[in-house]
């Protein structure tokens, strides 16, 4: 794991007085994702592409308790640890976040166990609401906060295709794809989701959460809020009778 | 933009050392509905009317982050931009704020995408509760936190009719209209239902939201709140088959 | 008012460095009640006796914005104000305070509009669950906070009646009383309760909220807690179709 | 009390500048449980076991407020106190802690209220969901967030056993059992449950709340944030007429 011949614990990868440093980011978006009830028991996590680097937060760390010093660095280019401490284990939503930059231009990459987005998985599955692979609401103002393809970047449109913000009378779609034991082995399916809904900014993952992505902090941030406010409206809708399109 | 001959990022406008200051009002305002899950996803805005100025709440800034110098601010005569952060879009909120200015002499306007506000109209919309165009409730001790008009001031008297804050025999009615495509579009209707009643002291959005105002920010936000109690109750209220009115 | 020949606007009164003063407590409940919903938009109140004085929260200000300036200051014996913020309001729940000091010995009384408790008395009015003038339950370990009178101080014993706190066995019965226009005219039906209740903590205004008392700061606030989550809960069990007793 | 002979007010067991100190970390935790409505009212619990010690949280004082000077500290091997503050009480749950520690190798124990827990003891006895005795999920990922045996040593493993945390495939089981009148009347009991369900991380206490334990303070808290995540989670499956295996 050293072979690499990089400085594997290369502090000044992670250490800035700046609150904009994507090392002192992770730790503030963990802290707040904390207080939504989007990482509870460690669950989650978070990824910022910047530069040439990708910064990941580790595996089995206390969201809220989350310092510069536990981040990992991934070389984007060689997918090569530039920085992992030793005592941590790295995130296995690794390659899912990767596959958000890859795919889809990315700089940053959300994964909740948000309780409402598992709600919703179930209710599809159920066939209560919804369809089976995938959640659907409509005619709801928070839709507005959600870009077509995750990142609104003018690089993905191709024949013609809208860009930007879906608006108020779009139906909202998120894919959802099966669960599987390992978290890495959604990475397929992930993908596959990815190419097959080009508009969606996020995939549901059944019975587990949801990975969001956006072209920065602030979109990846904001989107995963719009989409969590949601999915909780959709539960209390389901809960009073009420339809989602 | 900058044709108005004004200074467009006159700092002095907004930096203040008083907490008081719009400006900073703002701000903690912006922290504090956040918490609320009031304006998640950057939804949501805030307006002060104050002296000559309107202080407003950019669009697309993350709420809980806003800092003094992302507050536009528009002469209320000329409905000129005196600052306006060259970076930011100004809120699409503006037209409807400065209705609650203009026609209700208000001096503070509040809109959130609150879950409870969106479920009520739901409700109402269909008819399982209320009217369609109207959210009632009565016999609650949280109504009598709601003025007349909105702001209970004299000026608005006219007929005899009754001032001040409601009581608890009193219906409360809060009207709701449609959403549109775009939220300047709302303008239009956001004044008729401000005209046709006189004794609201907020306007439901379907779908969207809700806007508040108050002749001070102490009590548009207090109105906001007592109005968000009101809305979460009733949604209770219904899960647990209880009649509103 | 001031022919009393008191100071009105004692500032010594309210201003201590000492966290534990009663000026200083106030606010900070009020602040803590805020975050939990009990007191919005400047719905509530708290009030302490301390020493010869009754120390309350004013009418009309935000809960979480509460400063020691703001608090009026009554002299227990005489029923007169010492200190009286010349720009505030007394608060309209004070006679409902002195019933508690006075009829329970009380040392501090919390008045809050949690919907909690609003919900419960809708659902006893509704015969739903309990019955019309009483919220009852029992076998929830929780109830053991719940001290017998209140205060569950020996001077209240009488005829051999059991002392100390509820066991988990006991079932819990707190009166609820009708709402009325204004809150000073709960006064007389709340002294009733009190009377006829003679092992009560507290009494329940139908759609209004709840009254709770404790010898000391922590009781009362303990107790309210403690009530709160068994309205809480009686809430969910009704949702799930559970009885209460 | 002090006829040990051990100096029951040692203060310098308990004072340290060290946030990791296991009073420290007792203050910190309990704060951060009374935000979680774990630790209403004084409820609730937690105990730590470090070197030859073990630290208590007292009874009957606010969770928000426990300062070091609070914690109780007993000699492990001979289950003497050897810091007893004078104006405090014990535990009740001291004997329920130590069972954790004796039977499980805990190093630590938190005892919750959570309504979660509670409503999820209900379902079950009301047969609604699960089992009289044991609360069963499976198919949820945040399962994975919990240790077999609740420390995941490899001391307990016998007779072929898997170990380490349940994966997604696996149904968590959580045994129940009868709430008593008196808490450390659940001793026996617990200790049954412990040794019937050597898997389980936790053990329900009907109509009461969970103590959950791990090998020390991060997987203690951890696990009991998965399992509060997981009951919560099958309380509003329930609400939504969904299975939970």
């Amino acid at each position: 794991m050293t072979s690499t011949g990089h400085d594997v614990n290369s502090d000044a990868l992670v250490q800035s007085p700046d609150s904009k440093h994507p090392a002192n980011l992770i730790c503030s978006l963990c802290r707040q994702f904390y207080g939504h009830g989007w990482v509870t028991g460690t669950g989650g996590g978070v990824s910022i592409r910047h530069d040439k680097h990708i910064f990941l937060a580790p595996s089995g760390v206390e969201k809220e308790l989350m310092q510069p010093e536990h981040i990992f660095v991934m070389d984007y280019a060689s997918r090569e640890y530039i920085r992992r401490p030793l005592a941590l284990k790295s995130s296995a939503c690794t390659p899912l976040f990767l596959a958000a930059f890859t795919l889809r231009g990315a700089g940053c990459c959300i994964h909740t166990h948000s309780q409402w987005a598992v709600l919703v998985t179930l209710l599809c599955e159920a066939g209560m609401q919804g369809r089976k692979g995938v959640f659907e609401i409509s005619q709801i103002e928070q839709i507005k906060g959600i870009s077509r393809g995750g990142t609104g970047s003018t690089e993905i449109a191709e024949g013609g295709r809208k860009l930007g913000n879906l608006s108020y009378f779009d139906t909202m779609r998120i894919p959802i794809i099966e669960n599987t034991a390992h978290e890495e082995d959604l990475k397929e399916s992930l993908e596959k989701a990815m190419l097959e809904w080009p508009e969606t900014c996020a995939v549901l993952v059944r019975r587990h959460g949801v990975y969001v992505w956006g072209k920065d902090v602030t979109q990846a941030k904001t989107q995963a809020e719009s989409l969590d406010y949601l999915f909780q409206l959709a539960v209390e809708m389901h809960k009073l009778g009420l339809k989602w399109t």
